[in-house]
């Protein structure tokens, strides 16, 4: 039967694939997953943004806007639901790595981005809840923000290069995409597809340092998460006790999982048999 | 956050909708959802079924071919996972009430089918690990079953009345998708929509008899399921025990699931807030 249709058949729809299956792995300690919701998010809420992302996934394939415009386009299609953010942190990585088609393109994409990229990004921060350093001189809540980046002259890729010290997702788009590559690669060559993402999820959980983590609890328990990844890694610890424990301590390593569907997708685009 | 887009916009993405909420439903006793997956089709499958499905599903909106054709095109574009027929049944329901908009123009839109609708649908059928009755002369495997349409002049909708004694899909296009709309308006009147999902099925495993499971296993097995159902409903057994019961017995009761699936796209046409 598989191979008789083409799906996914398009980039946007390889995003799409890359949205869901990242969800669905399972166990993902700390992230919702097949067998944990958070009280305001839930599996379906993931997997309805997955569905409602489809044109502005189109239009980033047919570049049929900016970046900026196109992040923001993504954020607003994808609030129809009452579980907040979903996504956002994916589509920053999603929307240049499928307008652009590669991670070269992509590249070359996030360097021609503007001030108007920059101020319609910031237009897509405040629709969400994401967590930010209110102290930040580019308070994303701040109207006085466009004008401070026009001043300034600042570029999307300018804005995330600022972030891109406390942002891991950020930081992609300056070094080229470097950690969803290394994700690409570890599915790719992984013997068994149908329970690769949760390896790739755990092994990045025990090698990085998830910034989202780090901004919501500080750096020492984003540390202690990431040893305590790696001794599950390693066999020392079960996954389900660190599961447990990231949920206790309200500890979810959100942009990891961010990276962790830059990484599918990358895959995707190479020829992974996710269902093989 | 809710509202500021407009998913789903279109009668193709309420499917769509439909098909993931029928399936991230849980408990649904003997059913892949969030907890069980069956060895061969899981519950990623069912998801990446519901994102192929959104051409033919636009297909039939635009009614661009006719149902027996447009069944086809849903079965082969969601044929791209390994996971066997996941949808076959609930496109059955769903293709004609997109197609029609509402039940009455779905009714209608059954009552035109041709000849070639039905040849078409024993394409689609063919392509499908349906359980059938082999002693059947309208054998889908068989490709004489085409000329034999041809030569009784059986539209699709003649081939679903010949089917609907012993199959409660077939059997809504012919009573103009009865239990679909009581399926309806049972979530439109659920003070809980978040868990109405799984409230609907129960109460439906319990009020009908699965032609899926009789076909499977025989009439007994599919009253005995009933009855228990009944139990749970009426708080004499857990739900956990009659769904350990139903996966130790290979008993999943598929009809209902599809029949869930046309009450559901119902409900969202008629403004159903899932997520309140």
């Amino acid at each position: 039967m598989p191979g008789l249709c083409g799906f996914p058949a398009s980039r946007a729809e390889r995003a799409q694939l890359a949205m869901v299956l990242e969800v669905l792995a399972s166990p993902k300690p700390g992230n919702v997953d097949r067998c944990h919701d958070y009280a305001e998010t839930r599996l379906e809420h993931f997997i309805v943004s997955s569905l409602a992302a489809r044109s502005p996934l189109e239009a980033a394939e047919a570049r049929s806007a900016g970046l900026g415009s196109l992040i923001e386009q993504a954020v607003r299609a994808t609030s129809c639901h009452s579980g907040g953010n979903t996504h956002f942190g994916a589509f920053l990585l999603l929307i240049p790595l499928v307008y652009g088609g590669g991670v070269e393109e992509a590249r070359r994409a996030v360097e021609e981005t503007t001030v108007e990229d920059a101020v319609a990004f910031f237009r897509a921060f405040a629709l969400t809840r994401v967590r930010v350093n209110e102290t930040d001189e580019l308070d994303v809540n701040d109207p006085g923000s466009a004008d401070l980046l026009r001043r300034r002259g600042m570029t999307l890729l300018d804005v995330m290069a600022h972030s891109s010290g406390r942002d891991m997702v950020a930081r992609e788009w300056t070094n080229g995409f470097v950690l969803c590559s290394r994700g690409a690669r570890m599915l790719l060559e992984d013997p068994e597809p149908r329970t690769a993402v949760r390896r790739l999820f755990l092994s990045l959980l025990a090698d990085e340092i998830d910034t989202f983590i780090v901004k919501k609890h500080g750096p020492a328990l984003a540390e202690e998460t990431r040893a305590r990844a790696r001794a599950v890694l390693e066999g020392r610890q079960p996954v389900g006790a660190l599961d447990d424990w990231c949920i206790a301590q309200h500890v979810n390593p959100g942009s990891l999982a961010d990276i962790t569907i830059g990484a599918i997708y990358l895959a995707l685009e190479e020829g992974w048999r996710w269902d093989s």
